[in-house]
């Protein structure tokens, strides 16, 4: 190795270097976002329209109504139109939502919605441009001025818009609609194919109506089963027991309040003055300081006194679950269950301050589970077991295996739940995970870091529902074992007759008569209960919940 | 709903879009960059820095020379020490390197190389600083000038650096020592953490010395088996038959080229006169044209053309795989398998014109598989199946249930490989993929998304070796079957042997030494073939490669 050499190296590195923008980035490695795979990219591309439009109906607390089309123009080449009765865009926003990465209202606010990177429309139009080389056109209307109609692009090198073609449009129209071009992309109607993204969406929104065209012409509307807007998730404020040092510095350098004080009462949830006197005996400096001089060691002092003060558990009227009726209604309709248990945890907090709650359903028989397309002897269609997941109400199709929901299904000992072979089990397992943010794995979102907070407390409610599951299966057992003891019996009874009539001479009829009338006051007990199971079984249908402090 | 409030609504939305830098993104979202869970994290960390050191020794024909210490410096709080002996960095790059995310050399470069996204250190200063306050302090010498140590930290807003505390150092030093703080992180030693990341890096990085301090003071040393510097990774063009019309298009505005054709001969792999002749008469346009004036549509003639010339395959010089030799050194030394395949594929394509190709091992037997701590009646360990991912030779702890490998592993259907169980069989299977461009499924770079050609790939190379390991699994069982044969046969001699004297007075002893003659006569066949064994295992373990063009 001689030096002179290596030296060389690194002034040739150093020419190297370069720096690439954000959307460059996301370009290369589209698969980050989902744009993989000829089907999941169409699935990814319609979760994301969906996925904003569904965030602004709720926050303009509109019904939301939305149209999809699919127009297949040529091999693995189709033209995607979503329309919404959202709020609309401004000319000023229409950009920055369709034609520009990490750009948006949501990044920025501690608040629950489906969208929270400023990233999933303007991918999807980034997806379009590299296929077909052409913009998305996008029609909007917010109800001031007239709507209008305008071409959106993208820069790559510099994540910018690129508007053009702007038409304003002599016609009512509210909401926002795009209309896109992808090519490389298929549809199917499978497990992961746009149609199944819909039918769950449908079943966490029970208050949207979709109505979807496939490129076949096939219309399948998915009507509300619920007509009550949903209330508007509120912006929260990071709870003080998952605050960390760096969260305290950074929010201090953009505070208006002029006093660390008043500071720690705006930016937290549960700050009270009782709170504020605790800490100001707890740390070594003025709490009437100016937050913007708080120095590393200083924020460390006030976590640190944090740790010792008994704050209130975090709010929870910012946090909107779907709520156990709806879900019930949802999947009993859907899913048809024997048996079905509901379960919402309590509001919690994850690591960073992060507010969240999970949602739970366990539904057991009837069209619960995943067909397996083959039938047994008795005509019965095997099923397997069904993770649905979701995150503020959105489906998650893809990346199973890298969820924190799934490990914490996995987790679960099942056959202390009287399931034998969850692979040969009717179950739909439903989860929802509420958060002002969830921690996905990946920009593509489709999968939740497993959290251990948000893993525990996905795994006590799946137990919780579980062990009541697990009361009906075990039930459902011993009535069939019993059935199936007093058939084995009674199968006999001809045969025990007919060589009595041997022995006997007596009249054969007569003789099986008094022996089923044995077996039956022999086995009366179970004979009551046995004719107890179809209101056992009703009664079984009910939905367990648990309320927001864990009573019953 | 009335039109005044839903349009003050898109106003306020309106107000609400803000832009966020990919800094601030990834400091939200750390856990895509696998920052996430206390163990993790810390392995993740070591991970960056010693993928960044050994891409730039390996740039640089160094034998890499990696020394860690890890300090505890309190609960959950720690400091990591990295120095490498590689070419070093100038004062202009350090900041770019650890202290700017999307700032590198790799991600524009069509190359082999670990890292390829220019995220990681940086991404490590910044997680340093959130949970510390502190900089992370670089010392670094190039040969050329005094080294010089300096303080890296980032201002997530602009996403750009900040250096301080520049200090010329009075003494030799070439290479890169990183010195930096973490809380949040602990050290255990367990299946994801950095001893077990660190031995699988020696496994496929033969050439790579590393010591290793741990917070106990307990020193590990992986020595390397091979002292051959491996030839550098060659910077590829695009393959034409993996090309798109965005890529052409894209390279065509960048190009110094001033026609079309010299434009494709210099940018894509494979693109000789004969080819741009045979595109030349496919398209509507003159090849002597500006590639800058270059259209969407055109650039589609001329991917429809590039479909129809019988291009070369893609160059293979590129991609530099470990190799089958020191795969089988590496597992040979560590797992000391009764039965090893290991297999190299010949180079392929995927979407997007990136030439990869796969190298597979499957070691039987031995140390082979993850130690289950159970032992089995005859007080041999229990094992089950262990895979061990790689990416252009970094080993992939996380994620592997979303990883492309894990899915073709599990997509083949082992049983007819002679393995009755997977989760008892003393396997490990080793994939390591090697790319100019790895499809990481998030920036975390430790699961690889399910390109199908990819996954196709490690299939029919798993299948190749599992037939070979198949044959071995069911030659052993055989002669196990024998053996027990033989063994049944022989335990029953001395009762029959008393039986018999009995019956006829004769000598017992006479009668047991007659007896196991005829049993061994009977299974003379089945005796000569159990003398055979110890040679027939000792055969066996040989490596069975495949050269590039699939022959063996």
């Amino acid at each position: 190795m001689d030096g002179a050499r290596e030296h060389a190296m690194a002034d040739e590195l150093a020419k190297e270097f370069k720096e690439h923008s954000v959307a460059e980035f996301f370009k290369k490695n589209k698969q980050m976002l989902g744009l993989v795979g000829k089907i999941r990219t169409l699935t990814t591309i319609i979760h994301e329209y969906v996925t904003n439009s569904l965030d602004a109906c709720e926050e303009a607390k509109i019904l939301p109504d939305i149209e999809i089309t699919l127009d297949e123009l040529g091999t693995e080449y189709y033209e995607l139109t979503v329309k919404d009765n959202g709020p609309g865009l401004t000319e000023k926003t229409v950009g920055k939502a369709f034609g520009q990465l990490l750009a948006g209202t949501k990044f920025h606010r501690m608040m629950q919605s489906r969208g929270q990177q400023g990233i999933g429309a303007a991918g999807c139009t980034m997806y379009s441009q590299m296929t077909t080389g052409k913009p998305v056109r996008v029609i909007t209307g917010s109800g001031k001025g007239k709507p209008f109609s305008v071409e959106v692009s993208i820069d790559p090198k510099a994540n910018q818009p690129k508007l053009t073609n702007f038409v304003e449009l002599n016609k009512d129209f509210k909401g926002v609609a795009v209309k896109a071009k992808f090519k490389g992309v298929k549809y199917v109607n499978s497990e992961q194919a746009p149609l199944e993204y819909l039918r769950r969406t449908a079943i966490a929104n029970p208050h949207l109506r979709i109505k979807f065209r496939s490129p076949t012409k096939e219309t399948t509307i998915f009507e509300r089963t619920n007509k009550t807007i949903p209330s508007k998730p509120i912006e929260m404020r990071p709870h003080p027991k998952g605050a960390t040092v760096d969260e305290i510095l950074t929010l201090s350098k953009s505070t208006d309040a002029r006093k660390i004080n008043s500071f720690l009462k705006n930016e937290f949830d549960r700050m009270g003055d009782k709170a504020i006197s605790g800490i100001s005996k707890k740390v070594s400096f003025d709490l009437n300081k100016d937050p913007k001089k708080l120095t590393w060691e200083e924020s460390e002092e006030i976590i640190k006194a944090f740790k010792t003060i008994a704050f209130i558990a975090p709010r929870t009227d910012g946090l909107k679950p779907i709520g156990e009726e709806r879900i019930s209604k949802s999947l009993k309709s859907i899913v048809e269950p024997e048996f079905l248990s509901v379960i919402t945890r309590k509001p919690s907090v994850y690591s960073g301050g992060f507010p969240f709650l999970v949602e739970v359903a366990i539904a057991y028989g009837g069209k619960a589970g995943r067909g397996m397309g083959v039938k047994d002897d008795e005509g019965v269609e095997q099923r397997k077991i069904e993770i649905m997941r979701f995150a503020n109400r959105v489906p998650l199709l893809f990346d199973g295996g890298g969820c924190a929901i799934t490990k914490a299904v996995q987790s679960i000992d099942w056959k202390r739940y009287g399931v034998r072979d969850m692979e040969r089990a009717p179950i739909t397992i439903f989860v929802n995970l509420i958060s002002v943010y969830v921690p996905y794995t990946s920009a593509g979102k489709q999968a939740v870091s497993e959290e251990p907070e948000i893993v525990e407390d996905i795994r006590l409610a799946l137990m919780d529902s579980g062990r009541r599951t697990g009361r009906y299966i075990v039930g459902k057992r011993r009535l069939q074992e019993k059935k199936m003891k007093k058939e084995t019996f009674l199968k006999y009874i001809p045969e025990i007759a007919m060589a009595l009539k041997k022995l006997t001479k007596e009249n054969e009829d007569m003789l099986k008569e008094k022996l089923e009338k044995l077996v039956i006051a022999k086995l009366k007990l179970e004979e009551k209960e046995e004719e107890d199971i179809p209101e056992d079984i009703e009664e079984a249908i009910k939905i367990t919940t648990i309320d927001a402090r864990g009573n019953k």
